[in-house]
């Protein structure tokens, strides 16, 4: 992780400010409620991420300084096994106290420690752990988002996050184009000074063969086109795992596509909407992304051909925006586009150290290292992924069974000429 | 069930408003997690309460009445399957709306249709029906407790549910002596027109063999005794299945027994408490009381020996008291004691149906009968028993390997002479 | 248990044979599979046989006797704690050594110690346990069978047991009828010297409410009509375990019902066969019973209501004939009949101990007292209950879930007059 | 899949006779246990593969081809989709019939029909599909050797499969040295027109970071030095998912380490035999290899730096032979060895296609694709490998949690210069 230029005390608390504007819609009972083993309650995620300065800058850096509450270092630990300790992950929705409020309190007065430590302005010596606690939130506030979509899914009767517009599409989206690179050997990795994760390095070179990359997502018409053609009773399609998961878990269609009998709908942070056929499919899985990409005749890009491809920096944006949370349909452009903002794209690539990989000393080493294996990288970012979040080298990674995080489909295939 | 005179409007609503002021200690997130499939959140129990009137009541008997919420009898129904589908018991926990103060607008509203059709005096007709919910939200009252008491036993901190005081107690019990009963063939079962669940139906005879009964509960400090001479270390001293519970779940003290570090100690609704030695034993399972029957030379009663010699009539002030929430110790008299309003006692007799026993027609019949096997009887009452709920032909029952309910031991044994 | 007159070496050979002739239809694979928990292999059967006469007669009573294999006491004992260590029970399939030809070789070994040790007749001192023994093995004996017919019947392809006949029947089974018995104070229980087992005493008296029991078993004929009638669809004629049993197993006929397009079928220890409609169903759960008697508008006899009304001996020839390894349909007569040697009775009443009950002291002693809770009792006997091993206070036990047993159905009623 | 110069009757009916010759030492009892659902019973090993050349060969080749018998497509096929229902994997345990015996008719009847079809040589279009069905046979060899060493472990006395000889070995291995390769763009992939599998395909080119493998396996002894540093103990040295089976499974030595009290030996083929410290390392898991080498300050060659390092043909008699049924010492030599016929080594690679893959048509193209996601990749072969199977290019794969295989581990580490 390299050193930013813009650690500065006003990030820092827009970032700190940002996570409290996202839980806002949610009741202290929404707050609490772990829907599933992978999903954190809202506070948690709060707590969380406020623990983590505590413990990784506050504690280190201002003398005697006395944690909020002693108990919280075994609540609020995620999974640093360095640190010690701590309270189950599958228990999270167990623990009703502290509440809401109180975690509130305990990020006020973290916050009002920050404010003495670095509030005149961040030292040079500490822009690393600031950068990492603020990219930490980050994170955590994308997660706070899925976590608690999955939340509100789970209730018999629908439950929006919140009442948000998105701009009215058409039905047809534009044709599916594809794009040529050439391959060859390039770099690939985190390149320049600014932040970046311990898995984006070392920057390395790679040997790509050529390949043809879509310039839009797949859409949810698509998808549908899919499964009336049998793409969930067809064996031949899937990944033998993936085929398993389809039987035991009876997966029909995308996570959050629903019939209350209302017509085609989906789920999402603002309740059901009817389903719009030019938005880009999103909530599936890789098992799903990898069968309908053989149905479709291609393949999913693998992370290095994503790479390559994608524009060097998000669009202006095209980021987390609380009026519009949902990905919005391609333009009638043929022009490269949804690489950012809008799903994070499932790719081929087993998600792997980088040779010559290098984990941080100390607890932090645990940070991305430890989950390197029986995942899938995902690239991109998402709309529920904060402005300034997102990069070209960022790896995401999720299990190929997953389908509760912000997920997309972009198709590749070989080059043939 | 038989009619009742005490059915009027001043007891229906003390019987409301004693619910919510037992949730009031209980914050929105405390109210809202389910710990495990057996227990409901608070804020569940408060709104299946209500849903009851609202639909065994209000419905049938005020003309066009609208339901609150028509999407509450999905989330409210427990178990009465004959009233249509309804939100598995399992997932309680995975509700955050409504919250808390929803389900106190549902209370209210339900309660204001109430004041006005009964409000002015119960009609002789309703009498049953009134009376039934009333016994039914005494009945959650006490399951309000026990539910929130495991909720917050899961806390990785000490969480109390309220600050209680208990009389301070000595140490030493009164020794354990034993009241004789010749047997014979007695009636059993409920008498009289007051109110009385169908399981305690029909009054019938039962031959009784002689019998000695204790004169008090099982103390802690002689479950100590258990303990310490390897009672949860001795299969010979337990049923199969109650075997199999100990080597699976680790059992090797009452439920709430813990050890924080600063010597044995109890959680309860007032949080940790030194173990007191002439307290009385709660949380054991009917396996552990068996094992410890055993294990003392003598065995549980049947619950017609428990009902012989029980007093006719629970003594003033045993019953719940918010003050109190804990059992008490035996006072230093002989005479038979703690048979109500301390805790519930298990008994040898399998929970069957009496002879000639007939559930009720349509919803209501599924009160109580379906639940006819693998259970076994308590009798009795508890502290958490509201005041006038308790009878002598009363039938409590839970699986033997429950523990979290106010469960304790009264010995008996065959009469020798 | 009782001494015995019949306590002669012929009979314990006889016994012994009897075990090898009804393993001998089964291949050495055969013997090794165990298809569920609750089932043992073939050959484990005959090794446990074998083991507890080792144990509980030839190394108490021969001097400087040495068992066989010194590992069969961890392999082949089947519960008894106070024996020390043993192999799980739910690996029994796992352990393919010893094979079914080396536990010949067991058997061999532990029958020519038995010849020398009570060849010439059997000391007075050791006819109890010699008696046990004998009963004990008999006990197995129809273990076997059942425990061969669920191992087949897990085949993809239909896999007999043995060949047999059956005489044919007609499809009309006589019309029910009703015995009246008047009820009142009654001793029940073991009566006379001849065996017993420890849960049959001690004999008391019981009183008893004036009923009606059927002269016949349920026939598959009337069970198709429940079935018809939406029986596996309908949770109100069902407890509240049985109904969860019904949704998440999938019942929805007796066991060992199947369709495999040839019209309905009964898979049987002879293969499959046309269900005959005046045959008695078999295999069913107490669950499925207790459903089907709701429906019928009666309900299980009590197993006091079932030993008194039961003739005091079972008839000769109700008891295994190799050849006839079914139940065969009651004869026109309306006399009582069906009582033994056809199926045993599911019954009202679960398995808890008689007053006064008390365990032999040593490892013996955990016989039966142990599994006295969360099992339901069955009266009578089955077409694969050896001679002379049943009797009228007989009680066979099993978990209100168990279908895999030789289980039918008797119904009684409260008498009206 | 290339043709192949050897594809004639007799290497074909050798293969056939070798998988006999393996299963030989098993009793029909041996040959029926699944031991766990990863497991097949070693008859259905032998019925599989029989079952394939029945079902790629005489039935498309052989006019009016009757099968031996209808219903083994049923049992006896492993995962084919294309090829219809098939009998679920985890139950296979529970077949006895058709019994070892029958199995052994159906193998003589496919063999003389295969005799008919091609005994007097293989027609040149047959090449592919003969060559595959024995390379098919290959693996179910070394998977029935592993799979019946599984079933024998899980006895409670010691079971051997057969009493093999091994040379005496020392205790010091030669020490531990490192092979340097440049790396750079090199071809990796299967080459040539000999037979490969379609996971090998396409050969392409591939960038390899310069780096230095080890010359020779990892050893018990060394593997014990990580265990009393605690190697098990330290989550920081483990994949998370690999430290959640540490602690769920228990895991604190590779999977048949033993102590029946005799000090430290290992459970093998031949049944226990102390622990040689120089022996190579057997039966760990991904998890565990990645984590000593990460203990040991290396890490797990990739499998094109494997490819890149190892010699092009697997050495004369580095290959299955029953009289020497386990990994053998490195020689004291350091030229590079063990590459083959000891142990599978694992990589770090995860088994994902290459570049340009394509599955064959048809349900042989079920034969690899599908189970691309979640395994990593294992290079060489074992000592239960047969001869002629393995290659340079041959990849093999299993989950990260598997330890039942016979694998190895080779370090490798970046080069520093």
């Amino acid at each position: 992780m390299s050193s930013n230029d813009h650690v500065d005390p006003a990030r820092l608390f827009a970032t700190r400010d940002l996570t409290e504007a996202l839980a806002a819609p949610l009741s202290p009972e929404d707050q609490t409620v772990q829907s599933m083993p992978d999903v954190s309650p809202t506070k948690w995620h709060r707590a969380h991420t406020t623990w983590f300065f505590e413990t990784f800058l506050l504690q280190p850096e201002v003398p005697r300084y006395r944690p909020v509450d002693d108990r919280y270092a075994y609540l609020f630990n995620s999974y640093y096994e360095a640190l010690g300790d701590r309270h189950p992950r599958v228990a999270r929705g167990m623990v009703s106290r502290p509440g809401a409020a109180e975690v509130g309190e305990y990020r006020a007065a973290v916050d009002a420690s920050l404010e003495q430590l670095v509030g005149g302005g961040v030292p040079e010596r500490l822009h690393d752990i600031v950068e990492l606690g603020i990219q930490h939130e980050q994170q955590h506030q994308e997660l706070l988002l899925m976590d608690a979509q999955h939340v509100l899914s789970g209730h018999p009767v629908a439950a929006p996050y919140a009442a948000t517009t998105r701009p009215s599409t058409g039905d047809q989206p534009p044709e599916l184009t594809w794009r040529f690179h050439e391959g060859g050997v390039h770099c690939v990795g985190h390149e320049g000074d600014a932040f970046g994760f311990d898995n984006e390095f070392p920057r390395h070179e790679a040997l790509v063969t050529p390949f043809e990359i879509a310039e839009r997502l797949v859409t949810c018409g698509e998808w549908q086109s899919f499964v009336d053609d049998g793409g969930y009773e067809r064996p031949e399609l899937w990944m033998s795992d993936g085929w398993a998961a389809v039987c035991s878990q009876g997966w029909a269609a995308p996570l959050y596509w629903i019939d209350r009998g209302a017509g085609p709908a989906v789920f999402g942070l603002s309740g059901d909407r009817p389903m719009v056929p030019d938005e880009p499919v999103s909530h599936v899985s890789w098992f799903e992304a990898d069968a309908f990409a053989r149905w479709a005749g291609a393949r999913l890009p693998t992370e290095f051909e994503w790479e390559l491809a994608a524009p060097a920096e998000p669009p202006p944006g095209a980021s987390l925006d609380t009026a519009v949370l949902g990905p919005r349909a391609a333009s009638g452009s043929a022009d490269p586009q949804q690489w950012y903002g809008e799903l994070w794209q499932w790719t081929e690539s087993a998600y792997r150290p980088y040779p010559g990989f290098r984990p941080a000393n100390g607890a932090i080493g645990e940070y991305n290292g430890k989950f390197m294996v029986n995942q899938q990288v995902l690239r991109g970012s998402s709309f529920g992924t904060p402005d300034g979040h997102a990069r070209r080298s960022y790896r995401n990674f999720y299990p190929p069974s997953g389908r509760w995080m912000f997920s997309g489909v972009r198709l590749a295939r070989d080059a043939v000429r």
